[in-house]
């Protein structure tokens, strides 16, 4: 089944904390059970949280039975307040609550009737663009990875975290696809184990060849010669090109800048928040100490320690040697190949489904 | 009480892999039990391996009934052997098995009777030698951090890995001790959680301030300045300098080498093995999947995920600052540096309990 999938009036989400030992689905029939799905982590993965969040919108427009223009408004924009909240790292949410709102602000002569079907035509729109948008990063992202060898990848990238085939995970599988030896390194991605639990999960379902580490075997890795090259996904990306991605992969970027090994990020141009400069200006999102504590629910260190859990790292657009988007690979300088990228028209391909 | 006990032909070991929840004893009686519980981590920790292993041997030594000298010197080199394989990589159980077979060898007029006691004699000798050396390391080491500030440390390199005090825990607890105002961020150290198991819980019994993460928040940590120091062990070091020691820690000398953050070892000097030219040469133990897949037993990963566990990493002398030893500290070049103090007459307080 898909990641989340709308079905008349209810939001369909794949419950990934149970995966991958259970597919239980949660039916979302609230704006604020959506937003509880993405706190939870239920539902995961930067450009999946954006069509979610729009599905959230959908169900508020729908469910609100006032009549008025502007109380049915504020209603929408409460809602998206409380969606952007849940996760206030990855742009796609707010991106995403943004482009529902627009559309609703566009309904035809601000009749209160019309917004239901409006916001629903905002959402379904960008879910079917993010499919495209995973086809377009996966055959471009493809191309930059070697003949054979070994890619390194953390967290989950893949069919769990978009509407389509990925981004990082995407364009592996596609060089896989396309004929590459490719072995994946997978990180387990602690503290919430997306890379044991999802990435593991789609890659033997994809049937790439894949080896599972702690994250902290990267370095003796990369040291042995055993990585060609490491793809990760991005959950914003500044405007000079400066990304916030899961925790760890500022590390991965340091190691393979130490050993000459190239790091792709790859994402949907819409990752780009042109409102942030520098990856200064990012909310890095602090979650629940239980993450670190009690992994599956096993307490391992004593009771009452102290944790810091930040949920993401900034990795330097000077670190990055390209970052992989639907509308073509930026390449440093980053800041100026993605303006050039965001003001140049859409290929036909990325953006006409 | 203390990680391990010799109480009158039993060794009394602290099972390290029930902490912090569970205070359970393991009693040995024959070398192949101590092996055993070294194998799957019952006892663990370089210098407390040692320490272990020449225990295991004086059971070997008491445990044989055989009259003839060639026989029991037999069997216990087999014991000797049956130690070392059971942790390939820290040199300390090679090193504690090679001082008690000598002691043995020197046993009076190759007497089979005087041999229990000869090598009683001499693990006793390498248990109080290493408290020693925990209070000269801490001495030194504690000098070499800041007044006050962070320290970011990973695995456990206090008294459950050691006779005393520590090693590089040690520095960090004696430098809290002598009024320095430390916080102290500790690594989770997957997969077996040492961090978060062992030196969490005597960092609160020390009431030293100190905080989890998971290990790959160890760069955003340092990004954020908000690593002033990073102190680890060691559980072999080349002649080089060269150093191996739990997976993750060449990751933090990376990072602490991109961060200009000083990066300590901390090991008693017994820990260099002279026969290892370089990091190129240490056998890099690889462990039991199943501390991936499955922390505290809950499987994460699907079912037949092929995994990679290397249980430690090489980090090289040229990003080590200093290796804090309880001789003297061996900065750079270090080689020169710990040939020097290999050399050098020990100093009365270090060897002379």
């Amino acid at each position: 089944m898909k990641a989340v999938e709308w079905a008349d009036g209810t939001l369909r989400i794949l419950d990934q904390t149970r995966l991958p030992h259970q597919e239980v689905v949660i039916e979302a029939r609230t704006a604020r059970e959506v937003a509880a799905a993405i706190g939870r982590m239920s539902v995961r993965g930067a450009p999946l949280l954006g069509i979610a969040a729009a599905y959230g919108m959908v169900l508020s427009a729908s469910g609100d039975s006032r009549a008025g223009w502007e109380g049915r408004m504020d209603a929408l924009e409460r809602a998206g307040a409380e969606l952007i909240a849940s996760r206030p790292t990855a742009v796609n949410v707010a991106w995403a609550v943004g482009r529902t709102l627009d559309a609703a602000r566009s309904a035809a002569d601000r009749c209160p009737a019309a917004l239901p079907a409006a916001v629903l035509h905002e959402a379904q729109r960008i879910e079917r663009e993010d499919e495209v948008s995973c086809l377009a990063i996966a055959r471009l992202g493809a191309d930059l990875l070697p003949g054979s060898g070994n890619v390194l990848t953390h967290c989950n990238t893949g069919a769990l975290a978009t509407a389509g085939c990925g981004t990082a995970l995407g364009m592996i599988v596609a060089a896989h696809e396309a004929g590459k030896h490719l072995h994946v390194w997978v990180d387990e991605t602690r503290p919430v184990l997306q890379g044991a639990r999802l990435t593991a999960w789609e890659l033997q379902r994809a049937e790439v060849p894949m080896t599972l580490v702690a994250d902290s075997a990267a370095g003796s890795l990369m040291a042995r010669g055993l990585v060609d090259a490491v793809a990760v996904g991005a959950d914003r990306i500044a405007a000079n090109g400066d990304t916030a991605n899961k925790v760890g992969t500022y590390v991965l970027a340091v190691l393979a800048g130490h050993h000459g090994i190239p790091f792709y990020v790859a994402a949907p141009l819409s990752t780009v928040d042109v409102t942030t400069a520098t990856g200064a200006d990012i909310v890095i999102e602090e979650r629940d100490p239980a993450e670190v504590l009690a992994p599956g629910g096993t307490p391992f260190a004593p009771a009452g320690t102290r944790v810091a859990n930040p949920a993401f790292d900034v990795t330097p657009a000077s670190m990055i040697t390209a970052i992989v988007t639907d509308r073509g690979v930026a390449t440093p300088p980053l800041g100026a190949a993605l303006r050039t990228l965001l003001g140049a028209p859409a290929p036909r391909q990325a953006v006409s489904p």
